[in-house]
């Protein structure tokens, strides 16, 4: 084990959260708010990364092991560090402050605020910024903007904590695919911004919605969320929070001009079909409860992008709904969005793989000498691959088993605590009962708030360097 | 496919379920008790079995399509003739009867009577037996009374309906390992049936408890189930659901002296750890409820061996225990009991192998060279088998989510609709909520009905030849 890389690394991450901690600062003078929260911060920031700078890697070479466990300290150290404005306004201890954070990072949104609508203007951009930055990921970021670390193996880091089964390069050199990434990344969220002045909101609102949007994450400043605000807003953000849930990759083969094979991506198809069956039934079942198929069809769609997306945004009380409906609901939960976009859950792709596997098994069965090839994009799924599928929807699973029982210590009913794992799991946030859109997770114990952070982080960063971080064989020095 | 060696089995089966129902018809001879319900169901089963043994097959050759169909036809067949009598006395419709007999031969439990202390002895008899009948397996019976059927690769057969990753001969012969198993069967039946009436049961509810016990059932004379007997009883069931939920193959290595070997199998280790570990927290969790700590320790350790064995039946009404030790009994109800007993549920042997399969991948993770080799019980697990366990899990869980999602089109509550399909998947019976102890199936509708009943021969016959009979490649008649 590398410690004094992991450390160096750990440091630029931190300068890194330091300088984006400038943006909020930024807010709190605009509106002649105190900025002494944030200066704080920001110092401790500064301290902790220059002290972790100084110590200077013998060697640069990082292997797996230290990849898996740099991601995973980073995430937990960036949100411990994050937590603190909230800390410092008097709006949460910190442990609610922390699990605030992770929900932001993460891209959660699961919030333990009982009123969002109290925080100051710099917190709410903060809180919904982490959103932001999460979504892409941290490391990402940092490799993109910092170019000394192109030549530590950082390949490592990315599939750390860039989901899916796969990771593709877009181009020869990771960090250029990174950069090309953040860039489609800010252009959409752009985008997205004007869209939402269109649709008649400030540009504070449009801009915080957006970084809640484009990372998929589901911080509002608003106690009831997306229903604030016009219908053409919503139907804005609905289809955003699609386009964000999409493989990213697919708009660097459109840029490039290779639109026939963006459309033709297996997993943007099941994708689709995902949302529009979900969307048609979900619409069907509420629709008595409307005053017209235009409401009926809004929020259905607007929920079920918001779910299938994991980002968790509400423009309806959906805990109102049928109990078929919210159903569907946390099955899309669990789905979750495509592999190599900023959304969370199991993944269409992952799911698509897996029931591949099963209809070849029947097949096996059958026909024992039947070849067994699972092939997504009319691509071959190599054995490794389906494996690590396979296992992974095994650990997602027990995952959200641990985390339940762990969870119903507090005595809340059986569908809170079991939809609140596959929630903070998914990295959605909102979830039926106690955890609806107007619930809030204040009501969990501390010891369930930290529970609940390391099950957003299972989800986040796709279990395995979280694992990493508790392993004892990890930490050995020479091994 | 060879339909007419199939339909040949089926009309075999017939036969041999119209020679099972002689034994209801003698209860009801004794008691007193109109015939003609048995009667009559005898002789439509006997119809029905001439019409297809009059179906010559041209040739006996069966492949693992055969096999497949055989056993799901023959157990959906078996369950509809055998839920004549419920229809003729006038206790139940044809769907809530075919419920409640699929629900008997599956040794799931579930019952969809709300009063089921009104039923006749001979009804009482029946509904029970189905259990002891179904949990060794009904083919495995056949297979050990009729000699003609050796010559037609019954392999297929026995690997279809005896549950567990891998299936092993005891002996080189298939008739005389299923011979064995039915003898140890039938053994430890009578045991169980002499212990019971030490703790001072009438011969009748011993007998058709120790049928509830033997096929890990759960149905009972009693509307209070076990609560109804002796604490002496109590624990005799309690130790006895242990047993029959225990790998066969054990008191058969005991039986030829092997002792040490079949004492150190892993799958019964882990067995025996998870009981421990849930009677201690159940213990602990439901301690303030109850007058003293035999009462708590009796409750908790009859509950946890009642779930875990996948029988259900109860001696408390779990519902009003607190909703952690509620958890734990749906999770022991999700891992169930281990491979080769008359216990259903994933499998506890699966589970190991599911989880030292996540262990390596992490391990692969860091070092890439790793070789990773999955051991159960000191021998190596084939890749096969492996993969075919990720997959099973896998079909397991998107069963149950299926079978929630149809439910919850009843508007009923999360946890009953989830619950619900997690015991009739394990072939448990009761849950939380509404399908509690003191509750029942009553209330779903009658297509609910039917997804459950599919739900629990999922279970049963480990779901791939109940996918068989819907799957259009398997009709084909040239392939």
């Amino acid at each position: 084990m590398n410690y004094r890389m992991v450390l160096n690394v750990l440091g630029r991450t931190l300068m890194a959260e330091a300088a984006l901690l400038l943006v909020p600062l930024l807010v709190c003078a605009i509106y002649g708010e105190p900025m002494t929260g944030f200066l704080i911060t920001i110092g401790i920031a500064l301290v902790l990364a220059v002290a972790l700078l100084l110590i200077r890697p013998k060697s640069k070479v990082i292997f797996a092991r230290e990849g898996f466990v740099i991601v995973a300290l980073t995430w937990v150290v960036l949100s411990a560090v994050g937590a603190l404005p909230f800390v410092f306004y008097g709006y949460l201890n910190f442990i609610d402050a922390f699990f605030e954070t992770v929900s932001g990072f993460t891209t959660t949104g699961a919030s333990n605020l009982t009123n969002v609508e109290v925080l100051s203007q710099g917190v709410q951009f903060w809180r919904c910024f982490t959103h932001w930055v999460g979504g892409m990921g941290i490391l990402v970021f940092v490799l993109a903007i910092m170019p000394s670390l192109s030549e530590e193996r950082p390949m490592y880091l990315m599939k750390a904590e860039v989901p899916g089964p796969t990771v593709g390069k877009l181009v020869p050199k990771l960090k250029h695919t990174a950069m090309i990434l953040y860039l489609i990344y800010i252009g959409l969220t752009l985008l997205l911004v004007v869209l939402l002045l269109f649709g008649k909101m400030s540009l504070f609102d449009a801009l915080i919605h957006s970084f809640s949007v484009a990372g998929t994450g589901g911080f509002s400043n608003r106690a009831i969320s997306a229903a604030y605000y016009t219908p053409f807003a919503q139907y804005v953000m609905g289809i955003f929070m699609m386009v964000f849930a999409v493989n990213f990759n697919i708009y660097f083969l459109i840029l490039i001009g290779k639109i026939k094979e963006a459309l033709f991506d297996e997993e943007l198809r099941w994708f689709i079909i995902l949302i529009v069956i979900a969307v048609i039934l979900i619409g069907l079942w509420i629709f008595p409860q409307y005053s017209g198929t235009e409401e009926a069809f809004r929020l259905s769609f607007f929920q079920v992008t918001s779910i299938i997306s994991s980002t968790g945004l509400s423009n309806t009380d959906f805990t109102l709904w049928p109990i078929f409906a919210q159903g569907i609901l946390v099955f899309l939960m669990f789905v979750g969005a495509c592999a190599g976009s900023t959304g969370g859950g199991f993944k269409v792709s992952r799911l698509v793989i897996a029931a591949k596997g099963v209809r070849n098994e029947i097949r096996h069965m059958l026909h024992s000498r039947s070849v067994n090839v699972v092939k997504l994009s009319k691509k071959v799924v190599g054995a490794d691959v389906l494996s690590s599928v396979y296992l992974y929807f095994i650990m997602y699973v027990l995952i959200i088993m641990a985390s339940t029982l762990m969870l119903l210590t507090n005595g809340f009913d059986f569908t809170t605590s079991l939809t609140a794992s596959v929630s903070c799991m998914g990295n959605c946030g909102p979830g039926p009962n106690m955890i609806g859109p107007t619930g809030s997770y204040a009501a969990f114990s501390p010891i369930s708030k930290i529970v609940l952070s390391f099950t957003m982080l299972f989800g986040r960063l796709e279990i395995i360097p979280v694992i990493m971080l508790f392993s004892p064989v990890v930490w050995k020095k020479h091994s």
